[in-house]
């Protein structure tokens, strides 16, 4: 058993919805109230690019929220992971080179390691990807593609503010190069000042523009049913879907049809509604606790919505150092080396408030305070 | 809508279960009564490898079969096309050559071929897949596996003989080269003279031989579900983890609460033991049918399990042409070059009685039968 999944230990290291968050009456109501057809097309196999009426639902919901769904396509993939699986079999060859964000989210690095992607770190600050750092490297390599994450991120916890978005796409244009939009955490945005900010590049950009724009049912219904989709341009499209077929001929079916019945019922909405303000609530417990026992030397920005924040080690703490100390006090979160493609120690670490009830909050933080405070007086 | 799902064309094209036969009543008596930890599973990010609860209940599952549980490893993939997409990430690299017996299960080529891998196809006769040939290309090509379907061929119907199955194994000993067991249509046998035969290699093989098994939970629970399982050699369970890891963290937790369930309540036997004999009738009313109505130049070999008939054709009938018009006529099979890997005719056709009534099973065959008739007449 891992040791995020311990009891005997409070953890702040994975990146899971809350146990207790999960819409089980939503599910069990729209189980038993399943037509015999919607029972058949959860059992049977389905089209490898959805089921229909979910893409249909995708496409609504996303129209709403000014994507381009007209000259786009959804496809829905086994959890948003195997969308960055698709992306890699389509554009990697073995040592070709992807550009991601560092730090950026293991899970993508992994997988484009598993093409064989030579993975290459651009620098973020606070507004986003740096773009001086970013025209380098589209100077200097010949990228498949880019990959980033500018709501919520994972694990720098930050947005990319509006001018960010629109240098970048900027910076991308006439290049080619297609961006490769991560967007799992899109709607648990907790501070309303930034509604602007958060529109995805995929609804700023120009048409032309190749945008694979990713999205997780993971932190909005449940990561257990490995829902995931893309909304790409149509050439992109006939690839993915050759790709998905040979990877898992569909999406698990019974996922696609809850998920369906989930969104057109209004549940989903009302889903979003309710856990927001909860993970709002634990954001800023989580932010109380650590000004209150961190050490004023330890910095760290506040995240505007997901599941993340971001601290920077003080002075003379070694955050592996600093990490074995606090297991062995009963706590546990991740280097921020773990997010570096090259692995390489960047005084920071990673911590998660989404899956820590309060009081396991506090006395977890307090454990990770006194033990940097230790670490300073040595 | 692909030809095999229109309703004014009768299908024996598809391999998917029965519409009316999915355990419907069992999925929802199931759902109503998860416990709160049970929900948390179903809804929550689970262990790469699988369902704890769900591995034990296969490994049980299987060591009552003879399988060599103690001595190998169970991971839980999503679907069992994702085990032939994990055994293809581990053995091959761009160029390798992979064995598959010819005709072979298309789903499979599509794996093997996009990971850039070069497909030989071995002939096989009554008995399975022809040892000579197969020594042939031991000693000319250097495979990094062997894949087969030693029961129930998808497409040829057909099931190894035990003696076969020895000599296969004798051939393969001491070459160090995998063998990948599908065996997805395992539980489906319905004569029950056969089954000494339908043991499965893993069985009977000495433990130093590396065999994969995948299994499947499409034909005996539903494919909508996605979940298959494979059975390997320590050495590969920890690369398998890894890929699995990296293609999409979890097989479906859903799934897997509800398979696990299926499994200890003894539903899953009984279910099996329902099917079986319906299968099986429709079996011999196909046999009946294709008696009745195909030309007496057209012969097929009798299958003892499984959906398939491999039909071959009279000397003079193009298989393509004959679907041509067969589809103009109101009915649809597939030709049997989709089962080369080269894709060349093979003057063969396959035909599935899985999800076809029996009424449109004689209408459909009569079309088939006359249209055989008529370019025999030519």
């Amino acid at each position: 058993m891992s040791l995020a999944n311990r009891p005997d230990i409070i953890s702040f290291a994975g990146g899971m919805p809350g146990n207790e968050l999960f819409p089980v009456e939503d599910v069990k109501e729209i189980i038993n109230n399943l037509s015999p057809q919607q029972w058949v097309d959860a059992m049977q196999y389905g089209p490898t690019a959805g089921y229909p009426p979910l893409i249909e639902a995708i496409k609504a919901w996303l129209k709403g929220k000014g994507f381009p769904v007209e000259t786009n396509q959804v496809i829905i993939t086994t959890g948003s992971l195997q969308a960055l699986n698709i992306t890699s079999k389509i554009f990697i060859d073995p040592e070709d080179t992807v550009l991601v964000e560092n730090p950026s989210f293991i899970g993508a690095i992994s997988a484009f390691r598993s093409y064989q992607a030579k993975i290459k770190g651009v620098a973020i600050d606070a507004d986003g990807i740096v773009i001086d750092e970013l025209k380098k490297e589209l100077d200097t390599t010949n990228p498949k593609f880019l990959y980033i994450m500018p709501n919520f991120h994972n694990p720098a916890g930050l947005i990319y503010s509006s001018q960010r978005r629109e240098e970048l796409l900027t910076a991308m244009a006439n290049t080619n190069i297609p961006i490769v939009e991560d967007d799992a955490y899109g709607e648990l945005l907790f501070d309303d000042d930034y509604k602007k900010d958060i529109v995805p590049l995929k609804c700023r950009a120009q048409n032309e523009q190749q945008i694979i724009y990713c999205g997780s049912f993971s932190k909005i219904f449940g990561p257990g049913l490995r829902l995931g989709y893309m909304l790409v341009p149509n050439e992109i499209f006939r690839n993915a879907e050759i790709c998905k077929q040979s990877m898992d001929a569909c999406t698990p079916c019974i996922s696609q049809v809850l998920a369906h019945q989930f969104m057109i019922s209004g549940r989903m909405q009302r889903y979003i509604d309710h856990i927001r303000p909860i993970y709002k609530k634990r954001r800023d417990f989580m932010l109380e606790t650590l000004q209150r026992y961190l050490p004023k030397e330890a910095t760290f920005v506040r995240p505007h919505g997901g599941f993340y924040i971001w601290v920077k080690m003080p002075q003379g703490v070694d955050e592996t150092e600093l990490l074995k100390l606090v297991i062995d006090a009963g706590a546990v979160f991740v280097v921020g080396a773990t997010f570096d493609p090259d692995e390489q120690p960047n005084g920071h670490i990673r911590i998660s408030y989404c899956n820590t009830p309060d009081e396991q909050i506090e006395k977890g933080i307090k454990i990770i305070g006194d033990t940097m405070k230790r670490l300073m007086a040595r």
